[in-house]
C-alpha cells in the first residue's frame, strides 16, 4: 500500500518530531507516561461522519518501524547527538493502541483512535499516524458518500491516473472500504484482494481501421467481459450502433457483451438514447456504464433523472478526496507523566480534551446510533475500554457499548482484521445504522456527541491552573 | 520518492492497459511503431503555466520496470494467456522518450514529452506515467505560485502530516522543484537532498511545567537553530514575552534565537504585535514564522499588508494542491504504424493533435519568451529535435530554439538531472522569463502557442477521411 514499501518508516515523520524526541531522551524525560489522542475536529465534504480507515497499515508499520543504519548516519551528520542516533538505531516501537474497529463510522471531537506509553513512543510515531489515517479516512468517507449517491448501482474506481502518486494504493485500498466495488488499479488489487475492472481507451480504437472492427477484435478476446467505449467518433452515430451490432455476433455464438461505456458528453441524455437503442435492439441486460468526471452531486442528480446507468466510474474526484483534498485529524496529548494536559491556543476551536478518555455508542431498539458518549476513565484501570465490549465487537441493541478495542500491546498487535471485505462489510452495516439526517449528503444534521461532565469540570480545573 | 519503493512497478496501472496489451500481442500488433504524447489541457489553480516535474523519477522506473514472476502468476490466475504472462515476465521497457527538462514552464496543448516506440511498450506505460508526471507537476505548480506570492520570504513545506499517503514524498521533492526551501519531510529530506527544517509541537510546552521552561530547555539544546511555538496558551501574553525571556538569555550566551512561529489567529495582527515586541526588546534579528492554513490568496494579501513575515509555513494546501488536487495531464496516441492519429470524441475541447510533433519557443532579446510553436517533424528524420538544441539546453537570445530533448533510447536513460537543486534553479531561472501578466496569480494572460499550420491541415485531412 506504499507506506510498506518503505522498509524503515523511522524518516517518515516532521524533523520536529526528532528534535523533540532528542530533547527528551537528553532530559530523561522520554520514558516518562503519555497518552495521546487521535480525533478530527470537522468532518470533511460538508459532511457530519468519517469512515475511519488506514488502521490495518498502521498498525503494521508501527510493528516493523525501524531506524537503518544509514538513516542514523544521516542524521548524526545532520547534527543529532551520537548518543540520540544510536538510541533510535535500536529503538522498536513498544506503545499501546486502542481504536474503533477500522471501517467505523466516527464523529467529531471523538477519541476514535489513543496512543499510550512512553513519550518518546507517543511523540516519534506522530506524523506517520496523521498521514496514513487522515488520507484512508478521508478517501473512505468519500467513497461512502459516492456509494450512499448511487444506491444499488455499482462504483468502479477509475483513478490510478489522477491519483497524488504511490498515495493512489492506499486509496483504492480505502476506497474498497468506503463501498467501492472494484478498481482499475492492478496493483491495489494485487495487494489487497480487490477485484479489478476495466473497459477500453480511445488508443485501441485507433490502431485499427475501424471502430467496428477494433470492437469485434476486443469482443473475440473478451467475449463474456467486454465494456466497449463507445466514444471515440460519435457515441449515437457510430459507437453505440457498432456495440450493438458485436452484442448481435457475441450472441449468436452464446455470449454476452457485459456493457458500454459513455466517456464524455451529457451522461443522462447519453444514457437514455444508449439504453432505449440497446433495448430496441433486445439487448437490455447490456450495462451501461459512465464515467467523465463525476462527484456525488452529479450522480445525485443522475440518479434523480432516473438515468439508465449501472456503472459509475469515478477517477479524480475520488481518489484525491476532492474538494477537500486532506482530513484534518490531529493527534494531541492527552496526559504526562501523572496528570491530564490539554491544548489551549488562542483558538477555542483548536482545544482538546484531556484526560484518559473512553468512547460509547448507544443504540435505538431498531440499531439506529443514537448518540456517543465522551468520557474519563477511571483512574488506576488497567484494563483497556476495548475488554468490556464483546469478542465480536457487534453492539447489542439498545445499550451503551464501548467502541473501541485494544488493537495493539506494547508494540505488538494483538487484534486487527486485514481481511478488506470483511472490513467492508463491517462498514457498510455500520452506515446502515447512521440516521439518515446524519448521513445526508447535503445540509445533514450533526450527530449527538456527548461530553462527559467529568470532562468539562477537568477543563475547567486545568484551565484555572494555567 | 514511493514510486521507486516499489520494486517491479508493472502492475502500477490500470488493468485496461494489461487487456489492451494482450490485445495487440494476440493480434501481433504489439511490436508496430507508436508515438504517444504527454500534454494537458487546461493549467490548475486558475493560472496559465505548469512547472513540469517527474521526470528523473519517471525514467528511472522505466528502466527498472518489471513484473515479478508471482504477479505474471497472478494475472495468470485472473484469466490472461500463459503465453502473454511469460511475455511480460520477461518484457523490459524499450521505448524512446523526447521531453522538456525537469522544471521548465510548459502550456495547455503543448506535447511536453513524447514517448516512440512498440505499441505495447508505449501502452503499458501509460498510467505509470500520468501518475508520476501528473502529480509532481501540479505540486511543482503550486509550489511555484506560492512563491510567486511570497517574493523574497521563504516557503517551508510543513505538509507530511496531511499528505495523500506516501504521495507526500514525491510531493515534497514536487515543492522543492517550484521554490520551497525547506522541507519538514525528513524521509523525503534524506532521499532528495532537501533541507529540513522543524520548529516544535505543543506537546513540547506541555511537557513542562511552566512555557519558559520548555523554551529555555529547547534554547539550551539547539542555541542557534531554535523556533520558539508561542501559541501553546497566550500569544500575545505569554508566548512572546517567554521567547524574549529566552533570546536574552541567549544572548548572554553569545547564540541568538533564530525566530518565533504562529500558529493560530490572525497573522497579520500578530506578526505586527510580535514584530513590534521583538524589536523593542532589542531582537530585531529573530524571524517570525507563520503556519496555518496558508495559501497564495493569503500570502499576497499579507504580503501586500507589508506583514513583518520572513517564513511561510505551508502545508495542506501545498501538499495536496489544494483546492485542484490533481493535474488532468493526458497521454494520447499521434501515430500508429504508418500513419498519424488523434482523438476526436463528441467534445471538441477532448480532441488531440495528431502526427510526431517538435516543440520550440521564441524568446525576446531581454530574455523573455515571446510565443511557442507546435509544429509536424519533418517525415523520414530519424533525429529526434532534441539534437538540434545546444547541450546545455539554454535558449539563446531572439532565437527560435527546441526545447525538448532525447531523454532515454530503447529504455536505457540517455541524459537526465537528478540533482534537486539544479532542477529548482533551472526552473526558477525559466519561471523569471515567463512574461509578467502570463504568470499572475489572478486573472493571468493567456502565453501564445502557435499551432502550425501543418497540424491545422492534417487534422482536416483525418477529419475527412472519418
Amino acid at each position: 500500500m506504499g507506506i510498506r514499501d518503505i522498509s524503515h518508516p523511522g524518516l517518515y515523520t516532521d524533523l520536529y518530531q526528532l528534535t523533540m524526541s532528542q530533547g527528551y531522551f537528553r532530559t530523561g524525560m522520554h520514558k516518562k507516561p503519555a497518552c495521546f489522542d487521535y480525533f478530527f475536529r470537522q468532518a470533511p465534504f460538508g459532511g457530519q461522519f468519517v469512515v475511519f480507515a488506514g488502521l490495518a497499515d498502521l498498525l503494521e508499520v508501527l510493528e516493523s518501524y525501524r531506524f537503518s543504519k544509514d538513516e542514523c548516519n544521516w542524521l548524526l551528520d545532520k547534527g543529532f547527538d551520537r548518543e540520540f542516533c544510536d538510541y533510535l538505531s535500536g529503538y522498536r516501537f513498544d506503545g499501546t493502541v486502542i481504536s474503533v474497529r477500522e471501517g467505523e463510522i466516527v464523529f467529531p471531537a471523538e477519541p476514535v483512535l489513543t496512543v499510550s506509553g512512553s513519550m518518546l513512543s507517543c511523540q516519534l510515531i506522530e506524523t506517520l499516524l496523521l498521514n496514513i489515517l487522515n488520507f484512508q479516512s478521508l478517501i473512505a468517507t468519500k467513497a461512502r458518500r459516492l456509494k450512499l449517491a448511487c444506491g444499488d448501482r455499482k462504483l468502479i474506481d477509475f483513478g490510478l491516473r489522477r491519483g497524488q502518486g504511490t498515495g493512489a494504493i492506499a486509496a483504492s485500498r480505502a476506497a474498497a472500504i468506503g463501498g467501492v466495488s472494484a478498481t482499475s488499479n492492478v496493483l491495489a488489487g494485487y495487494r489487497h484482494n480487490i477485484p479489478v475492472s476495466g473497459t477500453m481507451a480511445h488508443s485501441w480504437i485507433q490502431c485499427f481501421d475501424s471502430e467496428l472492427n477494433a470492437f469485434q477484435k476486443y469482443a473475440d478476446m473478451y467475449p463474456d467481459t467486454s465494456i466497449l467505449l463507445v466514444d471515440t467518433y460519435d457515441s449515437v452515430g457510430s459507437g453505440i450502433p457498432n456495440a450493438i451490432t458485436v452484442a448481435k455476433e457475441l450472441e449468436e455464438r452464446g455470449n454476452r457483451l457485459l456493457a458500454i461505456r459513455l466517456d464524455s458528453g451529457n451522461p443522462l441524455e447519453l444514457s437514455r438514447k444508449a439504453r432505449a437503442m440497446l433495448d430496441d435492439a433486445g439487448l437490455d441486460y447490456v450495462a451501461i456504464a459512465v464515467s467523465d468526471q463525476l462527484d456525488e452531486g452529479r450522480i445525485v442528480s443522475l440518479m434523480r433523472d432516473k438515468a439508465p446507468i449501472d456503472y459509475f466510474g469515478v477517477g479524480t474526484r475520488l481518489i484525491t478526496g476532492h474538494p477537500d483534498g486532506a482530513l484534518s485529524g490531529v493527534y494531541k496529548m492527552s496526559w504526562f507523566g501523572d496528570r491530564p494536559t490539554m491544548k489551549y491556543t488562542d483558538e477555542p476551536s483548536k482545544r482538546s480534551l484531556p484526560g484518559i478518555k473512553s468512547l460509547s455508542r448507544v443504540s435505538d431498539e431498531d440499531g439506529t446510533f443514537r448518540h456517543d458518549i465522551i468520557s474519563l476513565k477511571k483512574t488506576g484501570s488497567s484494563d483497556p475500554e476495548a475488554d468490556s465490549d464483546g469478542p465480536d465487537g457487534r453492539d447489542s441493541v439498545n445499550t451503551q457499548q464501548f467502541i473501541r478495542k485494544l488493537v495493539m500491546q506494547n508494540g505488538k498487535i494483538t487484534k486487527t482484521t486485514t481481511d478488506l471485505s470483511a472490513i467492508a462489510g463491517f462498514s457498510s452495516e455500520r452506515t446502515d445504522r447512521v440516521p439518515e439526517p446524519v448521513k445526508r449528503l447535503s445540509n445533514p444534521a450533526c450527530y449527538d456527541i456527548r461530553i462527559n461532565q467529568s470532562i468539562a469540570n477537568l477543563i475547567d480545573k486545568l484551565k484555572q491552573k494555567v
